[in-house]
């Protein structure tokens, strides 16, 4: 694992989230940023959503995936990678392996959907399972990485995956100008504090605000008592929102970049894609809506302003949003 | 109504979209142009999906409501319109006569679904309902169009509205370099004939094919037995092609302008849905997938070609999707 954790040191600066744009130009999907007069009415505010749902593998993930897979040794990328998830970073791994060459094995637990198994086999990817009970995905990551002498790719809590991740802020705000406030959801913090140095970078004087599910706020604690704090297991269903922290990448650069966390309850995030689906027309899974959502259920001052929102992934089974939708 | 029917002829020329571009610039929305490529693996090809589900009140139908209800008299500016529709028609006249300053009545029969009323009087539109039993909506609009001095805006049997919605298949012929094939779905024929209009001035050598749910194939008949067919009553979900046949206006140009008309199964529809919603992210109604349907099901040889594919709507109420998915 030295080879990905010590090259580039543990800040992230614009350059490399520059660099990584480089990388990602032509592979990447430079996706649309979409507006809606419904919305802006309904907000007081010019909305701008950066649909990383129509982004391949249906998510940001693959940014910050290939950014890191494409910087492997020629050794690391014969022998190949170790990675876990159970959501988008399974699918964005598999899919930067197959175009780069580099086999790719997934640690899932025993009990993930269906779906998601078949969609990262899909890609090519190998998948190795495990009992929740038994063991932790990372301690078995650290395990598999030393029998297999395979590097580790991190979902959220590594340099080049933060710059990947930023290239969705850079993008936004090359594309949108004179923005006011820029919003991003958070669980392990890649993609909120990728985007802040990118659109701080570019724009100093834009306000950018994390969002996270109610249930779920370790980031928004963190952030505001300066200590990590961790929560375990939150009942929410922004599954991409679950994990228990930031890591000690990003925790430091949303200290340093990002000006407030905000959070919204799971009722408010359901009437959020309810309007993204019903009347913008895009999928967007529940923790794609959460920066929708904040400025839908006004936790943020908007009124005026130019705001640019994250729209992070869309990948739910029908049938479960169909659930949600009916609740 | 003469106001309407006289004025350029029952003739639509390209000159005619390329002014209906001019008066919907700034007003309707330039839609994104999609592509994914899990769908060019899947059918061989390069595909182009042109996503009128974004455009404003959620469908194509805009454009036309839009190019027509601009060019009214001062006079009937001032006293309104009359239309008729269940579907996107209305909101759509709705909308432009929000935008004008132009009153506008829609008759809906009054077994239509709440949700459609609610969003048309969303507009600011006067509904009149009228009982399927007792009459026809043609009828009554003839009658009130009488009674009270108004022109009634028709849902595609208008030059109008034609020109209006070809400034689809002008926008994607422009923003696409050498598109082999255009794809378009077909009810009364407004969007098709407009569209073909359009593309084959542009691209003389592009082939244009027409769309229609197997069970509702008047249009296909007609076209190729040269003889207005008529289907009453097609027991198909896409509630946008049942339409009992081509127009006066849109009959003579399908036949002149489009090269091929093909069929496609609900079922093979809703498969369609399913990859446009799960994998391209993008909410499409019934009607709206039959384009990519017919790519999909292979109806048509794309193999190595350049597609361009019109969505033409996104208006579906998300339980009856989910009912659709879960057959």
């Amino acid at each position: 694992m030295t080879e990905l954790s010590t090259e580039s040191g543990r800040e992230v600066r614009y350059k490399d989230v520059s660099a990584a744009a480089d990388r990602l130009s032509g592979i990447a999907r430079r996706t649309p940023v979409l507006t809606s007069s419904s919305l802006d009415r309904r907000i007081r505010a010019n909305a701008f959503l950066k649909c990383e749902n129509f982004q391949r593998t249906g998510s940001f993930k693959f940014r910050g995936a290939f950014n890191t897979m494409s910087q492997l040794s020629a050794e690391s990328r014969a022998s190949g990678i170790l990675t876990y998830s159970s959501g988008n970073h399974a699918q964005a791994a598999s899919l930067a392996g197959q175009i780069l060459g580099v086999p790719v094995t997934v640690i899932m637990p025993e009990d993930a959907p269906a779906v998601k198994l078949e969609a990262t086999r899909g890609y090519g990817a190998q998948i190795v399972t495990y009992s929740r009970a038994e063991t932790t995905r990372e301690e078995l990551a650290q395990r598999l990485s030393f029998e297999r002498s395979l590097p580790v790719i991190p979902p959220y809590d590594h340099p080049h995956i933060v710059a990947g991740q930023g290239t969705v802020g850079l993008e936004l705000v090359e594309d949108v100008e004179d923005l006011d406030l820029l919003l991003v959801c958070c669980g392990g913090g890649g993609l909120l504090s990728g985007c802040a140095v990118a659109a701080k970078h570019i724009r100093p004087g834009i306000r950018v605000i994390g969002v996270e599910p109610a249930a779920a706020d370790d980031a928004t604690r963190s952030f505001y008592s300066g200590r990590l704090v961790t929560v375990r297991d939150p009942d929410t269903i922004a599954d991409g929102a679950r994990t228990p922290s930031l890591g000690t990448i990003t925790f430091p650069l949303v200290l340093q970049f990002v000006d407030e966390m905000v959070t919204v309850t799971d009722g408010e995030l359901i009437e959020a894609m309810r309007f993204l689906w019903e009347r913008m027309k895009i999928v967007v899974e529940p923790t794609g809506a959460l920066a929708a959502a904040a400025v839908m259920a006004g936790r943020v001052a908007v009124e005026g302003k130019r705001v640019g929102i994250v729209v992070s992934g869309g990948n739910i089974d029908l049938q479960r949003a169909a659930q949600l939708f009916a609740r």
